[in-house]
């Protein structure tokens, strides 16, 4: 096991009817600036709850947030927050509100250039403007940990940050917000989740085996809740367990001690930026590949990975590794996301090329958990998920 | 499963050579006082590192704190916390010594008539003095959750306190520190942190699924890893994993959500208040009793405990839920650890009344997931136990 260091402060309240503790967790004098998406919170009843909670405090509202939040519009909510003088942030939303309440976070207190250098010198937030968060859709994680990824569209780029002071103040997990939420937003949840463990865990052992069995312990349980989910979001013990299996999956539980990969989000947010496909679907298109191309270096776990979450108990190691990416492609595809990028556009050739060219530009000599993923390798797997 | 607020703002701080960080976390400022058990870390090499450590820092020392951390002991700390105008705490030690300085941090700050009423009363702290952890032996999980245990001699009480002001600021867990443990104490760890995971567990299905597994995760690892702990405490990966383990165990994530048991804990505590056994070794003695007297109540959890944890495929219900019994007590033989209070004393007749007796007189009247084990019910199950 590795060194590691881990705090998480971030308060969770999970349960039923619990947006109305909102009032205990907001300070009353504070000047609340309440950001989402495109409105869905205000067909679904869940923007009512949050406004009767929030009653005795003075709320800005800024809605608008688009899916991949766009650096152009947070600037908008940033003008805001320094106009009206706001001193809370309250995301209502999924993984793209959060991140770019985040960033705003981060941006309202930041004494540099430009916003937008946090990003591009990948500068950490030491300290933020306190948030906390109503998650309306699970899958990324956001809600319960201190990192967000910001897309621009006018230079077509997607990009991380984060830190310790950007942690949620805390964070309220009502599963019953799952009753709303439209199928092929449930089914890219469960993918981003599943995918986020994988890219923890999928690497070498490193006799870590308590975050690996907590690893398979997560996706076990999306496995079993997966189609549950999908057939009847009212089954509320299958909607909870999904929810908490997404939070846990990016708390940074699991990755302590162990190495981490996420080459399969690197290049996955590529493929938003170049064509707009939904996070998740991209996770599902560059992992397999990815998990055949490093199929050496990441047998051993591949095949731990297929004896304790699916149950392959014959054949090889190599042989057991390999059922477990087609059992992995078949679960997506039971989920009904597709996992080849021609399935989401006729434009794809030179797409490989094209990233593996941004990567060089960018200095990304080596992904991966072996920091050996060179662009001449990306643009390989890229090609083999056409 | 339930609605649950999970809150855990420890910083961990994991892995070999780790005390040196020390310096990091603690003020330059600060006046320290360091608390430690019976001496034993001035042989082991721990005292030199953590003085080295805090070169530059003022600290005054208290040694001393016995197992059971003891009252009377901790009221001298408390006068030298005082008379010194100490701002710091820093436990170097096991569960007990880090039960004690928690004690020590919200007696500081108390303004009652007699810090004994924080335990008698059961009074929350919200703030105490902070304080911060070495931990030199893995068991109770006290290092990172805001609970501790005093015992008091002169009217062999034992009794629990907390809240969330009792969160160590860091904790350092540096599993090395295992290999100075003599092997009963490791046996105790290794018991001590396996009924926690049960009582968290052992209760009936709430459909927590994740919940589930990941306490099930932590009973594999530990039986995975004790047998080799015990043979050989230089086996990182063996030591490593059983330190984590013992933190997860109690630090109050495999308890969101679902119903507790801690009727184990609540007896046991009376046979070391009676008989000073090893707090560990107690919960050996009463856990079978328990899991065979409350059988129909727990015997859905105990057959997927025995399926999971000990892979028991034969049989029904009943034969698997009796089979994980056995397996348990099994598992404690193979550490050393007895688990008949017959083993303890020759002096046990008339303990089940008293224990009972003692519960009538608390006003304890129904302990249990379900609060229905009332004293006469403890009194069969420790006879049962005798």
């Amino acid at each position: 096991m590795n060194n590691f260091n881990f705090k998480n402060p971030t308060k969770i309240i999970f349960g039923k009817d619990t947006i109305e503790q909102l009032k205990n967790e907001i300070p009353e004098d504070a000047k609340v600036l309440l950001l989402y998406g495109g409105g869905s919170i205000k067909k679904n009843g869940i923007y009512d709850q949050v406004r009767t909670a929030l009653a005795n405090v003075s709320v800005i509202e800024f809605g608008g947030i688009p899916a991949n939040p766009e650096y152009a519009v947070l600037m908008k909510a940033l003008e805001v927050i320094k106009t009206e003088n706001i001193t809370y942030l309250l995301a209502v939303g999924g993984g793209s509100v959060i991140d770019g309440t985040k960033f705003l976070s981060a941006a309202a207190l930041y004494e540099g250039n430009t916003p937008w250098d946090i990003l591009k010198e990948n500068i950490r937030t030491e300290k933020g403007l306190p948030f906390g968060t109503v998650l309306t859709l699970p899958a990324t994680g956001s809600e319960m940990n201190s990192g967000a990824v910001i897309t621009r569209a006018e230079t077509k780029e997607k990009l991380a940050m984060g830190g310790p002071g950007l942690f949620p103040q805390f964070s309220i997990l009502d599963p019953q917000v799952i009753t709303s939420i439209p199928e092929r937003q449930l089914a890219n949840g469960l993918t981003d989740a599943f995918t986020h463990v994988l890219e923890q865990y999928m690497t070498y052992p490193t006799g870590a085996l308590l975050q690996d069995r907590f690893a398979e312990s997560i996706l076990q349980t999306l496995v079993e809740v997966a189609p549950k989910v999908l057939k009847d979001p009212t089954d509320y013990k299958a909607a909870s367990n999904f929810m908490w299996s997404c939070t846990m999956a990016l708390n940074g539980l699991i990755q302590q001690g162990v190495p981490t990969d996420w080459a399969v989000h690197a290049i996955g947010h590529e493929l938003t930026a170049l064509f707009g496909i939904d996070h998740a679907r991209t996770l599902a298109v560059i992992a397999p590949s990815h998990y055949k191309f490093n199929f050496e270096a990441k047998k051993e776990k591949l095949a731990q990975y297929g004896e304790r979450v699916w149950n392959i108990t014959e054949g090889s190691i190599d042989d057991k590794a390999y059922a477990a990416i087609e059992k992995t492609v078949d679960f997506f595809h039971k989920l009904g996301i597709d996992t080849k990028l021609s399935d989401y556009t006729k434009d794809y050739e030179g797409t490989a090329e094209k990233i593996s060219q941004r990567f060089t530009d960018r200095g990304w000599l080596g992904l991966g958990e072996h920091q050996s993923l060179s662009p001449d390798k990306v643009e390989k797997i890229v090609k083999m998920a056409y």
